[in-house]
């Protein structure tokens, strides 16, 4: 068998190897059907115990109230970007506030601003997206349909510890880069979207939980895919969801509530990971740099510099020969990002760690 | 290892034994990057090599011109449905023809008319949509922005042979449950599109072949997304792509390729497993009775009923034992529908056809 690597790739991204065994095991056919998860009706018994233990094990592991749908959809988070102003802006409420704390914000907005005359309540461009507002700094609209944030930027490594304060407005979150890393106070949210392919399985499906009221907002006149009232209607069965995708946002879920034992316990463990790597930074004496700044350091992607370009391009190049790979930064912010995802192993983060400090020791 | 069915599911269907074994065989790691292709990044050089070939192939099974592009999407045929006239319709051009020759037809045309004033050019539902149109009695409008057909309608069993004639007006076809079931002549189509999981691979991408000139149609102001301009600019990458559906759509086109040995093979075969059942429900003396008035019988869903409706649960039930499955005829039509695409087996339709000579011996 190839080795793997720890791949430290920001999306698709790492999965769980059991995960991966499990679906490799079960390629060619699935005990019930006699046919490959990839052949089976999306209408078969067998597909919706699958999708509803998806959705069984997302309420689970993030405690859903009753009164929020769990969707599973296609198109991603630029998809999303669209659905949500088409879905959620009224004829009393045109227009909506975005908060934009990275790269990933600023694409939501420009795909808002077709939609409707949008408010930036926060831009964190003059410090290159290096920090976040105090919920003092928002400039919120009282008649703002939402307020939309993004809980983790992943060019910038930018985090949201926790939710800022908006009142009663819908805080609607892109959450594709770290849903599930820790539990999350649902309730606090309007909608909540993510695709798969970071923390939660491979790319194609987009998972979104959305309050109930807000279905109301849906209009009859929206293109059927783009109508989230008739996605919940339906169950995600409105038309063929992506099968494989969503089977594996099972295991994955699986994985989290047996493997790992819930998302408090995974929280734990990202801490650790992510720890390991600042400390690393920190103690650098400025060999490494921090992209963000301490106090919203993300716990998904450690994004810093190195004093030149030639001494980034040999850590890249050294890296991999040591089976760590996928660590380039965006081109944006340029130096190194560590994606360190829910399923990248203690081990991979721990390899990465003495990796930079014996760099740092024979570059210095 | 369990079992393999014979599964005339409609969709997601069969897939070859072979793909489904190269999928299992490289689940774990690929070997340049050592991840597994639910992994790997869409912009890794191993992923676009993976959609490049997948490009190459369908580029070479169907001979596209040059002037074609060929995209790679989400949402399946209901996202095309509203994309089609979202991108297609002009200021000059407000309004587009459909011709109606089944369920999916008008599917079709309930998304259209969201978008603007739908002529129906034509219109099978009076004789059950058992039918297709004679060329003259297609209601074309000149000023058209573009004519919508759908090649097979799945759920009826009605397929074109060939292509009607629309003079200089863009055709558009959904062709999502007979795609590559035989050569086609791209050039007579302005848009031609299908979603994979009939006979090109797994459910979550769709295959969109449209001519160039019309993709200068689409005005910025679109949904990102939906956006047929900029999915082919940026090569289907303008998002993170279905990968791993990519991936299996690029094994199955091989296969096509290495396997079948091209699309006029493949087109031989797949007339040949339809005239073994159509024979036998013609020579059943009106045990089977064919859904589809036999000049527009579809090759890759063959529809029939029954004498009465605990003869069709007697042949469902039985058909299962002797590893037949997902018979069942859409409830619209009821009866049985044995869908046979390209990647059925000729042994799997031999076995359907003795299972059928034998059933109607037992209970007539």
């Amino acid at each position: 068998m190839t080795q793997r690597a720890y791949n430290f790739s920001a999306g698709p991204a790492v999965l769980p190897e059991s995960v991966l065994a499990q679906v490799q095991q079960e390629m060619m056919a699935l005990p019930g059907p006699r046919a490959s998860i990839l052949e089976i009706s999306h209408r078969s018994p067998t597909f919706k115990e699958i999708i509803g233990a998806a959705e069984t094990n997302v309420r689970k592991l993030l405690e859903v109230p009753d009164n929020y749908e769990v969707l599973f959809l296609q198109g991603g988070g630029r998809l999303q970007f669209s659905m949500i102003p088409m879905n959620l802006l009224t004829n009393e409420k045109k227009s909506a506030d975005y908060v934009l704390t990275g790269s990933w914000g600023k694409h939501a907005l420009k795909e808002a601003v077709k939609a409707g005359d949008m408010n930036v309540a926060w831009d964190g461009s003059d410090q290159r997206y290096t920090s976040l507002p105090t919920n003092d700094q928002l400039a919120l609209t009282p008649a703002a349909a939402y307020v939309h944030i993004t809980s983790n930027e992943t060019i910038q490594g930018v985090q949201f510890p926790n939710e800022p304060e908006v009142g009663s407005l819908p805080l609607v979150c892109d959450a594709s880069s770290d849903f599930m890393y820790k539990p999350l106070p649902i309730e606090r949210y309007g909608l909540i979207y993510a695709c798969a392919q970071k923390n939660l399985g491979p790319a194609g499906v987009t998972i979104v939980v959305i309050r109930k009221d807000l279905l109301q907002r849906s209009s009859d006149t929206l293109p059927i895919y783009l109508n989230y009232r008739i996605h919940a209607e339906e169950g995600s069965l409105m038309n063929t969801a992506p099968t494989f995708a969503i089977y594996v946002v099972r295991l994955v879920t699986d994985w989290l509530l047996d493997e790992i034992g819930g998302l408090e316990k995974m929280a734990a463990l990202n801490r650790s990971k992510a720890k390991m790597l600042y400390e690393v930074v920190d103690q650098s004496e400025g060999f490494y740099t921090g992209h963000a700044q301490p106090d919203c350091r993300s716990v998904m992607n450690v994004v810093f510099t190195l004093p030149s370009d030639d001494l980034t391009a040999a850590f890249l190049a050294q890296a991999k020969e040591c089976n760590l790979t996928d660590l380039a930064g965006h081109r944006s912010v340029g130096g190194i990002r560590a994606s360190i995802y829910n399923a990248m192993p203690l081990a991979g983060v721990e390899a990465l760690r003495d990796f930079m400090v014996k760099f740092q020791r024979a570059n210095q």
